[in-house]
Protein backbone atom coordinates (compact mmCIF):
# COMPACT_ATOMS: atom_id res chain seq x y z
CA UNK A 1 0.00 0.00 0.00
CA UNK A 2 1.49 3.90 -0.81
CA UNK A 3 1.77 6.13 1.88
CA UNK A 4 -1.07 8.04 1.13
CA UNK A 5 -3.74 4.91 1.04
CA UNK A 6 -1.83 3.60 4.43
CA UNK A 7 -2.83 7.09 5.67
CA UNK A 8 -6.19 7.65 4.36
CA UNK A 9 -7.32 4.31 5.72
CA UNK A 10 -6.37 4.67 8.72
CA UNK A 11 -8.12 8.55 9.21
CA UNK A 12 -10.97 6.78 7.71
CA UNK A 13 -11.14 3.57 10.41
CA UNK A 14 -10.64 6.13 13.18
CA UNK A 15 -13.27 8.29 12.08
CA UNK A 16 -16.06 5.25 11.45
CA UNK A 17 -15.05 4.38 15.12
CA UNK A 18 -16.00 7.35 16.35
CA UNK A 19 -19.24 7.64 14.12
CA UNK A 20 -20.57 4.29 15.49
CA UNK A 21 -24.33 3.85 16.99
CA UNK A 22 -25.63 5.88 18.98
CA UNK A 23 -23.43 8.79 18.28
CA UNK A 24 -25.57 12.14 17.34
CA UNK A 25 -25.39 12.42 13.80
CA UNK A 26 -24.78 15.82 12.69
CA UNK A 27 -21.50 15.49 14.49
CA UNK A 28 -20.39 12.22 13.08
CA UNK A 29 -20.86 13.81 9.92
CA UNK A 30 -18.87 16.79 10.47
CA UNK A 31 -16.14 14.38 12.18
CA UNK A 32 -16.00 13.23 8.17
CA UNK A 33 -16.19 16.41 6.71
CA UNK A 34 -13.15 17.53 8.55
CA UNK A 35 -11.17 14.76 7.50
CA UNK A 36 -11.71 14.93 3.95
CA UNK A 37 -10.58 15.09 0.76
CA UNK A 38 -7.69 14.28 2.51
CA UNK A 39 -5.21 16.49 0.51
CA UNK A 40 -1.35 16.34 0.17
CA UNK A 41 -1.39 14.63 4.12
CA UNK A 42 2.21 16.27 4.03
CA UNK A 43 2.40 15.71 8.24
CA UNK A 44 1.97 11.79 8.18
CA UNK A 45 3.83 11.36 5.00
CA UNK A 46 7.12 13.07 6.41
CA UNK A 47 5.80 10.63 9.87
CA UNK A 48 5.62 7.40 7.80
CA UNK A 49 9.04 7.98 5.71
CA UNK A 50 10.63 8.46 8.95
CA UNK A 51 9.23 5.76 10.12
CA UNK A 52 10.27 3.34 7.50
CA UNK A 53 13.70 5.05 7.15
CA UNK A 54 14.02 3.64 11.16
CA UNK A 55 13.04 0.45 9.71
CA UNK A 56 9.02 0.56 10.43
CA UNK A 57 9.40 -2.75 12.66
CA UNK A 58 5.64 -2.14 13.86
CA UNK A 59 3.46 -0.59 10.78
CA UNK A 60 0.15 -0.82 12.76
CA UNK A 61 1.88 1.51 15.47
CA UNK A 62 2.98 3.76 12.65
CA UNK A 63 -0.43 3.64 10.85
CA UNK A 64 -2.09 4.95 13.94
CA UNK A 65 0.70 7.82 14.67
CA UNK A 66 0.23 8.89 11.32
CA UNK A 67 -3.25 8.93 11.66
CA UNK A 68 -3.32 10.95 14.96
CA UNK A 69 -1.32 13.28 13.88
CA UNK A 70 -3.52 13.90 10.90
CA UNK A 71 -6.65 13.80 13.00
CA UNK A 72 -4.81 16.56 15.01
CA UNK A 73 -4.02 18.22 12.16
CA UNK A 74 -7.75 18.24 11.02
CA UNK A 75 -8.86 19.59 14.47
CA UNK A 76 -6.34 22.54 14.57
CA UNK A 77 -7.63 23.71 10.70
CA UNK A 78 -11.64 23.43 12.22
CA UNK A 79 -10.72 25.12 15.17
CA UNK A 80 -8.27 28.00 13.21
CA UNK A 81 -10.65 28.95 11.00
CA UNK A 82 -13.78 29.62 13.64
CA UNK A 83 -15.29 33.13 13.51
CA UNK A 84 -13.25 34.29 16.63
CA UNK A 85 -10.13 33.33 15.20
CA UNK A 86 -9.21 33.28 11.17
CA UNK A 87 -13.26 33.61 10.51
CA UNK A 88 -12.43 31.61 6.95
CA UNK A 89 -15.51 30.74 4.51
CA UNK A 90 -13.59 27.86 3.16
CA UNK A 91 -11.10 25.14 3.41
CA UNK A 92 -9.75 22.45 0.78
CA UNK A 93 -12.65 24.27 -1.79
CA UNK A 94 -15.46 24.02 -0.05
CA UNK A 95 -16.92 25.52 3.11
CA UNK A 96 -15.43 25.00 6.05
CA UNK A 97 -16.84 23.52 9.05
CA UNK A 98 -18.66 25.95 10.79
CA UNK A 99 -20.25 27.20 7.79
CA UNK A 100 -21.38 23.67 7.04
CA UNK A 101 -22.43 22.60 9.90
CA UNK A 102 -22.50 25.29 12.84
CA UNK A 103 -20.43 27.20 15.26
CA UNK A 104 -21.13 24.66 18.24
CA UNK A 105 -20.91 21.37 15.87
CA UNK A 106 -17.53 23.28 14.64
CA UNK A 107 -15.68 23.52 18.47
CA UNK A 108 -17.14 19.78 18.74
CA UNK A 109 -15.88 18.12 16.22
CA UNK A 110 -12.26 19.69 16.87
CA UNK A 111 -12.26 18.66 20.39
CA UNK A 112 -13.83 15.37 19.02
CA UNK A 113 -11.11 14.92 16.57
CA UNK A 114 -8.06 15.64 19.37
CA UNK A 115 -9.74 13.04 21.52
CA UNK A 116 -10.02 10.95 18.50
CA UNK A 117 -5.74 11.04 18.02
CA UNK A 118 -5.11 10.20 21.46
CA UNK A 119 -7.72 7.09 21.04
CA UNK A 120 -6.09 5.32 18.26
CA UNK A 121 -2.47 6.32 19.65
CA UNK A 122 -3.78 4.46 23.33
CA UNK A 123 -5.14 1.51 21.38
CA UNK A 124 -1.43 1.02 19.82
CA UNK A 125 -0.61 0.37 23.26
CA UNK A 126 -1.85 -3.25 22.59
CA UNK A 127 1.08 -3.35 19.84
CA UNK A 128 3.73 -1.62 22.30
CA UNK A 129 2.46 0.99 25.43
CA UNK A 130 5.69 2.08 25.47
CA UNK A 131 5.76 3.18 22.36
CA UNK A 132 2.27 4.04 22.72
CA UNK A 133 2.81 6.03 25.97
CA UNK A 134 5.47 8.34 24.05
CA UNK A 135 3.07 8.73 21.06
CA UNK A 136 1.51 10.57 23.40
CA UNK A 137 3.72 12.80 25.22
CA UNK A 138 5.17 14.09 22.08
CA UNK A 139 1.59 14.51 20.09
CA UNK A 140 0.73 16.25 23.00
CA UNK A 141 3.24 18.86 23.75
CA UNK A 142 3.79 19.32 20.02
CA UNK A 143 -0.63 20.20 20.23
CA UNK A 144 -0.83 21.64 23.60
CA UNK A 145 1.04 24.48 26.02
CA UNK A 146 3.73 25.84 26.19
CA UNK A 147 4.99 24.75 23.16
CA UNK A 148 2.83 23.36 20.30
CA UNK A 149 -0.08 24.76 17.90
CA UNK A 150 -2.15 26.10 21.11
CA UNK A 151 0.58 27.65 22.01
CA UNK A 152 1.43 29.38 18.47
CA UNK A 153 -2.34 30.22 18.04
CA UNK A 154 -2.34 31.74 21.40
CA UNK A 155 0.67 34.01 20.29
CA UNK A 156 -1.67 35.99 18.14
CA UNK A 157 -3.89 37.01 21.12
CA UNK A 158 -0.20 38.64 22.80
CA UNK A 159 0.95 42.43 22.52
CA UNK A 160 4.16 41.12 21.71
CA UNK A 161 4.98 38.27 19.98
CA UNK A 162 7.80 36.42 20.30
CA UNK A 163 8.56 35.94 16.60
CA UNK A 164 10.58 32.80 16.80
CA UNK A 165 8.48 30.99 19.62
CA UNK A 166 5.13 32.14 17.58
CA UNK A 167 6.72 30.51 14.20
CA UNK A 168 8.17 26.91 16.24
CA UNK A 169 4.96 26.38 18.02
CA UNK A 170 2.28 27.71 15.28
CA UNK A 171 3.70 25.65 12.11
CA UNK A 172 6.40 24.08 13.05
CA UNK A 173 5.73 22.06 15.94
CA UNK A 174 3.71 19.41 13.74
CA UNK A 175 6.43 18.90 11.92
CA UNK A 176 8.70 18.35 14.99
CA UNK A 177 5.82 15.93 15.82
CA UNK A 178 6.10 14.02 12.54
CA UNK A 179 9.58 13.22 12.78
CA UNK A 180 9.58 12.59 16.08
CA UNK A 181 6.25 10.43 16.16
CA UNK A 182 7.62 8.38 13.11
CA UNK A 183 10.81 8.01 14.65
CA UNK A 184 9.44 6.53 18.02
CA UNK A 185 6.59 4.67 15.89
CA UNK A 186 9.53 2.84 14.52
CA UNK A 187 11.29 1.99 18.27
CA UNK A 188 14.44 4.99 17.90
CA UNK A 189 14.52 7.98 19.82
CA UNK A 190 13.05 10.89 19.16
CA UNK A 191 15.64 13.95 20.08
CA UNK A 192 17.63 13.00 17.26
CA UNK A 193 15.13 13.66 14.60
CA UNK A 194 14.09 17.61 16.27
CA UNK A 195 16.15 19.39 13.94
CA UNK A 196 14.68 17.65 10.82
CA UNK A 197 11.17 18.59 11.97
CA UNK A 198 11.86 22.01 13.25
CA UNK A 199 13.52 22.87 9.29
CA UNK A 200 10.85 21.05 7.52
CA UNK A 201 8.55 23.00 9.50
CA UNK A 202 10.49 26.44 8.53
CA UNK A 203 10.42 25.66 5.23
CA UNK A 204 6.74 24.57 5.16
CA UNK A 205 5.94 28.37 6.69
CA UNK A 206 8.15 30.26 4.09
CA UNK A 207 6.31 28.79 1.18
CA UNK A 208 3.27 29.13 2.98
CA UNK A 209 4.04 33.02 3.30
CA UNK A 210 5.18 33.10 -0.63
CA UNK A 211 1.80 31.03 -2.02
CA UNK A 212 -0.52 33.06 0.50
CA UNK A 213 1.48 36.22 -1.01
CA UNK A 214 1.22 35.35 -4.94
CA UNK A 215 -2.12 32.88 -5.12
CA UNK A 216 -5.57 34.12 -5.13
CA UNK A 217 -8.22 32.08 -3.55
CA UNK A 218 -9.37 29.65 -6.27
CA UNK A 219 -5.85 28.48 -6.05
CA UNK A 220 -5.02 28.71 -2.54
CA UNK A 221 -8.77 26.89 -2.09
CA UNK A 222 -8.67 28.73 1.37
CA UNK A 223 -8.97 32.87 1.52
CA UNK A 224 -5.73 34.34 0.21
CA UNK A 225 -3.75 37.62 1.76
CA UNK A 226 -5.17 36.04 5.12
CA UNK A 227 -1.24 37.02 6.91
CA UNK A 228 -1.31 40.73 5.49
CA UNK A 229 -5.53 41.49 6.24
CA UNK A 230 -4.53 40.12 10.20
CA UNK A 231 -0.96 41.84 10.38
CA UNK A 232 0.83 38.64 10.78
CA UNK A 233 4.21 38.38 10.46
CA UNK A 234 5.85 36.75 6.94
CA UNK A 235 8.86 36.34 4.83
CA UNK A 236 7.90 37.72 2.37
CA UNK A 237 7.09 40.71 3.94
CA UNK A 238 10.58 40.83 5.34
CA UNK A 239 12.78 39.39 2.28
CA UNK A 240 10.65 39.87 -0.93
CA UNK A 241 9.71 37.48 -3.04
CA UNK A 242 13.36 36.37 -4.26
CA UNK A 243 14.71 36.38 -0.75
CA UNK A 244 12.04 34.30 0.47
CA UNK A 245 12.67 31.79 -2.36
CA UNK A 246 16.62 31.47 -1.45
CA UNK A 247 15.65 31.15 2.15
CA UNK A 248 12.99 28.00 1.30
CA UNK A 249 15.84 26.19 -0.51
CA UNK A 250 18.40 27.11 1.97
CA UNK A 251 16.51 25.70 4.74
CA UNK A 252 15.70 22.87 3.01
CA UNK A 253 19.13 21.83 2.39
CA UNK A 254 19.66 22.26 5.75
CA UNK A 255 16.66 19.79 6.71
CA UNK A 256 18.26 17.12 4.50
CA UNK A 257 21.55 17.49 5.83
CA UNK A 258 20.25 16.92 9.05
CA UNK A 259 18.97 13.58 8.56
CA UNK A 260 20.60 11.53 11.65
CA UNK A 261 21.94 8.25 10.04
CA UNK A 262 19.89 5.33 9.59
CA UNK A 263 18.82 2.81 7.21
CA UNK A 264 16.17 4.48 4.67
CA UNK A 265 18.80 7.86 4.58
CA UNK A 266 18.80 7.84 0.97
CA UNK A 267 15.44 7.67 -0.02
CA UNK A 268 14.25 9.71 3.41
CA UNK A 269 16.41 13.06 1.57
CA UNK A 270 14.65 11.82 -1.79
CA UNK A 271 11.48 12.05 -0.30
CA UNK A 272 12.09 15.38 1.47
CA UNK A 273 13.06 16.96 -1.77
CA UNK A 274 9.62 15.50 -3.39
CA UNK A 275 7.59 17.11 -1.00
CA UNK A 276 9.54 20.48 -1.00
CA UNK A 277 9.17 20.66 -4.62
CA UNK A 278 5.39 20.22 -4.48
CA UNK A 279 5.19 23.07 -1.77
CA UNK A 280 6.85 25.67 -3.82
CA UNK A 281 4.80 28.37 -5.71
CA UNK A 282 5.78 27.48 -9.26
CA UNK A 283 5.05 23.41 -8.72
CA UNK A 284 1.79 25.35 -6.77
CA UNK A 285 0.96 27.16 -9.85
CA UNK A 286 1.46 24.82 -12.66
CA UNK A 287 -0.91 22.33 -10.86
CA UNK A 288 -3.36 24.65 -10.77
CA UNK B 1 -1.93 14.01 52.26
CA UNK B 2 -5.67 14.27 51.41
CA UNK B 3 -7.45 13.68 48.42
CA UNK B 4 -8.33 17.51 47.83
CA UNK B 5 -4.78 18.84 48.56
CA UNK B 6 -3.25 15.44 45.85
CA UNK B 7 -5.97 16.61 43.32
CA UNK B 8 -4.73 20.11 43.79
CA UNK B 9 -1.13 19.72 43.60
CA UNK B 10 -1.39 17.41 40.48
CA UNK B 11 -3.18 20.00 38.95
CA UNK B 12 -1.64 22.83 39.56
CA UNK B 13 1.96 20.70 38.98
CA UNK B 14 0.43 20.48 35.21
CA UNK B 15 -0.60 23.56 34.72
CA UNK B 16 3.03 24.87 35.82
CA UNK B 17 4.76 23.13 33.23
CA UNK B 18 2.04 24.17 30.63
CA UNK B 19 2.93 27.99 31.73
CA UNK B 20 6.94 27.39 30.79
CA UNK B 21 8.52 30.28 29.17
CA UNK B 22 7.76 31.17 26.36
CA UNK B 23 4.33 30.49 26.58
CA UNK B 24 2.48 32.89 25.37
CA UNK B 25 1.14 34.93 28.98
CA UNK B 26 -2.23 35.75 28.24
CA UNK B 27 -3.09 32.03 27.64
CA UNK B 28 -0.77 30.72 30.22
CA UNK B 29 -3.22 32.57 32.59
CA UNK B 30 -5.91 31.53 31.51
CA UNK B 31 -5.12 28.23 31.75
CA UNK B 32 -4.74 29.07 35.54
CA UNK B 33 -8.09 31.17 35.76
CA UNK B 34 -9.84 28.00 34.05
CA UNK B 35 -8.47 25.57 37.22
CA UNK B 36 -8.96 27.36 39.69
CA UNK B 37 -10.61 27.53 42.42
CA UNK B 38 -10.56 24.05 42.65
CA UNK B 39 -14.13 23.81 43.91
CA UNK B 40 -15.54 20.28 44.44
CA UNK B 41 -13.04 18.04 42.28
CA UNK B 42 -15.86 15.81 42.83
CA UNK B 43 -14.24 13.14 39.83
CA UNK B 44 -11.40 13.14 40.36
CA UNK B 45 -11.91 12.45 44.27
CA UNK B 46 -13.99 9.49 43.40
CA UNK B 47 -11.19 8.64 41.05
CA UNK B 48 -9.10 8.61 43.69
CA UNK B 49 -11.08 6.68 46.18
CA UNK B 50 -11.73 4.00 43.54
CA UNK B 51 -7.76 3.70 43.32
CA UNK B 52 -7.39 3.62 46.80
CA UNK B 53 -10.33 1.01 47.32
CA UNK B 54 -8.02 -1.30 44.86
CA UNK B 55 -4.55 -0.91 46.78
CA UNK B 56 -3.32 2.64 45.15
CA UNK B 57 -0.61 0.43 44.28
CA UNK B 58 1.51 3.15 42.42
CA UNK B 59 0.15 6.67 43.17
CA UNK B 60 2.10 8.71 40.96
CA UNK B 61 -0.20 7.13 38.73
CA UNK B 62 -3.40 7.35 40.30
CA UNK B 63 -2.13 11.52 40.56
CA UNK B 64 -1.66 11.71 37.10
CA UNK B 65 -5.56 9.95 36.52
CA UNK B 66 -6.61 12.47 38.63
CA UNK B 67 -5.38 15.34 37.17
CA UNK B 68 -6.04 14.65 33.59
CA UNK B 69 -9.74 13.81 34.38
CA UNK B 70 -10.25 16.95 36.34
CA UNK B 71 -8.13 19.28 33.59
CA UNK B 72 -11.00 17.27 31.11
CA UNK B 73 -13.41 18.05 33.01
CA UNK B 74 -12.35 21.92 33.34
CA UNK B 75 -11.60 21.72 29.63
CA UNK B 76 -15.09 20.91 29.26
CA UNK B 77 -16.54 23.52 31.35
CA UNK B 78 -14.47 26.63 29.74
CA UNK B 79 -15.92 25.28 25.69
CA UNK B 80 -19.30 25.20 27.37
CA UNK B 81 -19.05 28.46 28.77
CA UNK B 82 -18.32 29.98 24.75
CA UNK B 83 -21.03 32.04 23.64
CA UNK B 84 -22.45 29.50 20.72
CA UNK B 85 -23.12 27.30 23.09
CA UNK B 86 -24.54 28.36 27.06
CA UNK B 87 -23.18 32.01 26.37
CA UNK B 88 -22.40 31.91 30.20
CA UNK B 89 -20.84 35.07 31.68
CA UNK B 90 -20.37 33.42 35.07
CA UNK B 91 -18.17 30.18 36.34
CA UNK B 92 -17.64 28.56 39.83
CA UNK B 93 -18.83 32.45 41.36
CA UNK B 94 -16.72 34.55 39.16
CA UNK B 95 -16.59 35.77 34.93
CA UNK B 96 -15.96 32.71 32.30
CA UNK B 97 -12.80 32.36 30.92
CA UNK B 98 -14.04 33.76 27.45
CA UNK B 99 -15.17 36.59 29.48
CA UNK B 100 -12.34 36.80 31.16
CA UNK B 101 -10.03 36.65 28.78
CA UNK B 102 -11.21 36.67 25.35
CA UNK B 103 -13.25 34.38 23.06
CA UNK B 104 -10.35 32.99 20.94
CA UNK B 105 -8.19 32.54 24.32
CA UNK B 106 -10.91 30.01 25.91
CA UNK B 107 -11.03 28.12 23.28
CA UNK B 108 -7.75 27.80 22.98
CA UNK B 109 -7.57 27.61 26.84
CA UNK B 110 -9.86 24.45 26.45
CA UNK B 111 -7.58 22.77 23.81
CA UNK B 112 -4.69 23.30 25.64
CA UNK B 113 -6.18 21.51 28.84
CA UNK B 114 -7.21 18.50 27.19
CA UNK B 115 -3.90 18.20 25.49
CA UNK B 116 -2.37 18.83 29.04
CA UNK B 117 -4.68 15.91 30.59
CA UNK B 118 -3.19 13.45 28.16
CA UNK B 119 0.88 14.65 28.23
CA UNK B 120 -0.16 13.74 32.45
CA UNK B 121 -0.87 10.38 31.44
CA UNK B 122 1.73 9.93 29.39
CA UNK B 123 3.97 11.08 31.29
CA UNK B 124 2.66 8.45 34.16
CA UNK B 125 3.95 5.39 31.64
CA UNK B 126 7.42 6.37 32.90
CA UNK B 127 5.99 4.51 35.99
CA UNK B 128 4.19 2.00 34.17
CA UNK B 129 3.40 2.20 30.27
CA UNK B 130 0.40 -0.73 30.45
CA UNK B 131 -1.36 1.93 32.57
CA UNK B 132 -0.63 4.57 30.68
CA UNK B 133 -2.13 3.11 27.51
CA UNK B 134 -5.20 2.19 29.51
CA UNK B 135 -5.70 5.30 30.67
CA UNK B 136 -5.41 7.11 27.87
CA UNK B 137 -7.83 5.18 26.00
CA UNK B 138 -10.12 5.69 29.05
CA UNK B 139 -10.30 9.41 29.20
CA UNK B 140 -10.09 9.47 25.34
CA UNK B 141 -13.55 7.50 25.14
CA UNK B 142 -15.45 9.16 27.56
CA UNK B 143 -14.61 12.65 26.67
CA UNK B 144 -14.98 12.50 22.76
CA UNK B 145 -17.37 10.32 20.11
CA UNK B 146 -19.33 8.66 19.92
CA UNK B 147 -19.86 8.03 23.97
CA UNK B 148 -18.18 10.77 25.54
CA UNK B 149 -18.80 14.22 26.85
CA UNK B 150 -18.18 15.53 23.38
CA UNK B 151 -20.74 13.39 21.47
CA UNK B 152 -23.62 14.36 24.61
CA UNK B 153 -23.32 18.04 23.67
CA UNK B 154 -23.11 17.17 20.57
CA UNK B 155 -27.06 15.74 21.18
CA UNK B 156 -27.77 19.33 22.12
CA UNK B 157 -27.38 19.96 17.64
CA UNK B 158 -29.54 17.49 16.68
CA UNK B 159 -33.67 18.06 15.93
CA UNK B 160 -34.61 14.62 17.94
CA UNK B 161 -32.31 13.65 21.09
CA UNK B 162 -31.81 10.29 22.05
CA UNK B 163 -32.59 11.23 26.02
CA UNK B 164 -30.80 7.66 27.14
CA UNK B 165 -27.38 8.40 25.08
CA UNK B 166 -27.64 12.04 25.56
CA UNK B 167 -27.58 12.07 29.72
CA UNK B 168 -25.16 9.08 29.52
CA UNK B 169 -22.74 10.96 27.56
CA UNK B 170 -23.24 14.43 28.22
CA UNK B 171 -22.96 14.25 32.61
CA UNK B 172 -22.32 10.26 32.68
CA UNK B 173 -18.97 9.66 30.46
CA UNK B 174 -16.36 11.52 33.11
CA UNK B 175 -18.36 9.64 35.97
CA UNK B 176 -17.79 6.09 34.89
CA UNK B 177 -14.55 7.63 33.30
CA UNK B 178 -13.72 8.27 37.16
CA UNK B 179 -14.13 5.06 37.85
CA UNK B 180 -12.89 3.47 35.48
CA UNK B 181 -9.55 4.85 36.02
CA UNK B 182 -9.11 4.48 39.36
CA UNK B 183 -9.24 1.05 38.59
CA UNK B 184 -6.89 1.23 36.24
CA UNK B 185 -4.56 3.17 37.95
CA UNK B 186 -4.18 0.71 40.84
CA UNK B 187 -4.07 -1.75 38.20
CA UNK B 188 -7.63 -3.53 38.13
CA UNK B 189 -9.68 -4.01 35.42
CA UNK B 190 -12.03 -1.26 34.47
CA UNK B 191 -15.13 -3.18 33.17
CA UNK B 192 -16.46 -4.18 36.74
CA UNK B 193 -16.51 -0.33 37.41
CA UNK B 194 -18.49 1.14 34.92
CA UNK B 195 -21.67 0.73 36.57
CA UNK B 196 -20.69 2.41 39.70
CA UNK B 197 -19.88 5.76 37.31
CA UNK B 198 -23.10 5.22 35.46
CA UNK B 199 -25.33 5.63 39.27
CA UNK B 200 -22.84 8.02 40.18
CA UNK B 201 -23.59 9.89 36.79
CA UNK B 202 -27.00 9.59 36.99
CA UNK B 203 -27.40 10.89 40.31
CA UNK B 204 -25.58 13.77 39.82
CA UNK B 205 -28.05 14.93 36.89
CA UNK B 206 -30.52 14.76 38.75
CA UNK B 207 -28.91 16.12 41.80
CA UNK B 208 -28.26 18.93 39.24
CA UNK B 209 -31.57 19.09 37.96
CA UNK B 210 -33.03 19.44 41.31
CA UNK B 211 -30.12 22.48 42.10
CA UNK B 212 -31.01 24.13 39.05
CA UNK B 213 -34.78 24.16 39.25
CA UNK B 214 -34.56 25.55 43.27
CA UNK B 215 -31.34 27.90 43.65
CA UNK B 216 -30.59 31.40 42.15
CA UNK B 217 -27.24 32.34 40.38
CA UNK B 218 -25.65 33.51 43.62
CA UNK B 219 -26.00 30.13 45.41
CA UNK B 220 -25.26 28.32 42.06
CA UNK B 221 -21.84 30.53 41.50
CA UNK B 222 -23.62 30.56 37.69
CA UNK B 223 -26.72 31.35 35.74
CA UNK B 224 -29.68 29.21 36.84
CA UNK B 225 -32.98 27.87 35.31
CA UNK B 226 -30.52 27.21 32.45
CA UNK B 227 -32.14 23.62 31.19
CA UNK B 228 -35.45 25.56 31.43
CA UNK B 229 -34.00 28.50 29.40
CA UNK B 230 -32.49 26.18 26.39
CA UNK B 231 -35.22 23.78 26.61
CA UNK B 232 -32.83 20.59 27.82
CA UNK B 233 -34.94 17.60 29.34
CA UNK B 234 -34.67 17.20 33.23
CA UNK B 235 -35.76 15.01 36.32
CA UNK B 236 -37.51 17.72 37.90
CA UNK B 237 -39.70 18.65 34.28
CA UNK B 238 -40.94 14.60 34.42
CA UNK B 239 -41.18 13.85 37.78
CA UNK B 240 -41.21 17.06 40.17
CA UNK B 241 -39.34 17.81 42.85
CA UNK B 242 -40.44 15.38 45.31
CA UNK B 243 -40.40 12.61 42.36
CA UNK B 244 -37.13 13.65 41.52
CA UNK B 245 -35.65 13.67 45.04
CA UNK B 246 -37.14 10.23 45.27
CA UNK B 247 -35.05 8.95 42.58
CA UNK B 248 -31.64 10.70 43.23
CA UNK B 249 -31.97 8.42 46.86
CA UNK B 250 -33.05 5.06 44.48
CA UNK B 251 -30.07 5.88 42.10
CA UNK B 252 -27.59 6.12 45.02
CA UNK B 253 -28.51 2.84 46.27
CA UNK B 254 -28.33 1.22 43.18
CA UNK B 255 -24.77 3.22 42.70
CA UNK B 256 -23.52 1.59 46.33
CA UNK B 257 -24.82 -2.06 46.09
CA UNK B 258 -23.05 -1.92 42.21
CA UNK B 259 -19.25 -1.52 44.24
CA UNK B 260 -17.47 -4.36 43.48
CA UNK B 261 -15.67 -6.60 45.78
CA UNK B 262 -12.07 -4.80 46.69
CA UNK B 263 -10.48 -4.64 49.74
CA UNK B 264 -11.63 -0.75 50.26
CA UNK B 265 -15.47 -1.45 49.37
CA UNK B 266 -16.59 -0.18 52.94
CA UNK B 267 -14.66 2.86 52.79
CA UNK B 268 -15.73 3.43 49.46
CA UNK B 269 -19.56 3.32 50.11
CA UNK B 270 -19.28 5.72 52.76
CA UNK B 271 -17.46 8.44 50.30
CA UNK B 272 -19.97 8.02 47.66
CA UNK B 273 -22.38 8.59 50.74
CA UNK B 274 -20.30 11.56 51.68
CA UNK B 275 -20.14 12.68 48.21
CA UNK B 276 -24.33 12.55 47.74
CA UNK B 277 -25.13 14.52 50.51
CA UNK B 278 -23.26 17.55 49.84
CA UNK B 279 -24.70 17.08 46.69
CA UNK B 280 -28.47 17.48 47.44
CA UNK B 281 -30.25 20.44 47.53
CA UNK B 282 -30.93 20.77 51.15
CA UNK B 283 -27.01 20.18 51.39
CA UNK B 284 -26.23 22.71 49.41
CA UNK B 285 -28.67 25.38 50.38
CA UNK B 286 -27.69 25.14 54.11
CA UNK B 287 -24.19 25.81 53.02
CA UNK B 288 -24.79 28.98 51.01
Amino acid sequence: MDLKSRIDKAVRDAVRRGQRAPAPAKLAAALEYATTPGGARIRPTILLSVAMACGDDKPAVSNAAAAALELMHCASLVHDDLPCFDDADMRRGKPSVHRAFSEPLAVLAGDSLIMMAFEVLAAAGSHDPMRSAALVMALARKSGMPGGICAGQGWESEDKIDLAAYHRSKTGALFVAATQMGAIAAGQEAEPWTELGDRIGEAFQVADDLRDAVFDEETLGKPAGQDDRHGRPNAVAQLGIEGATQRYHDILSGAIASIPSCPGEAMLAQMVNMQARRLTPSAAASRA
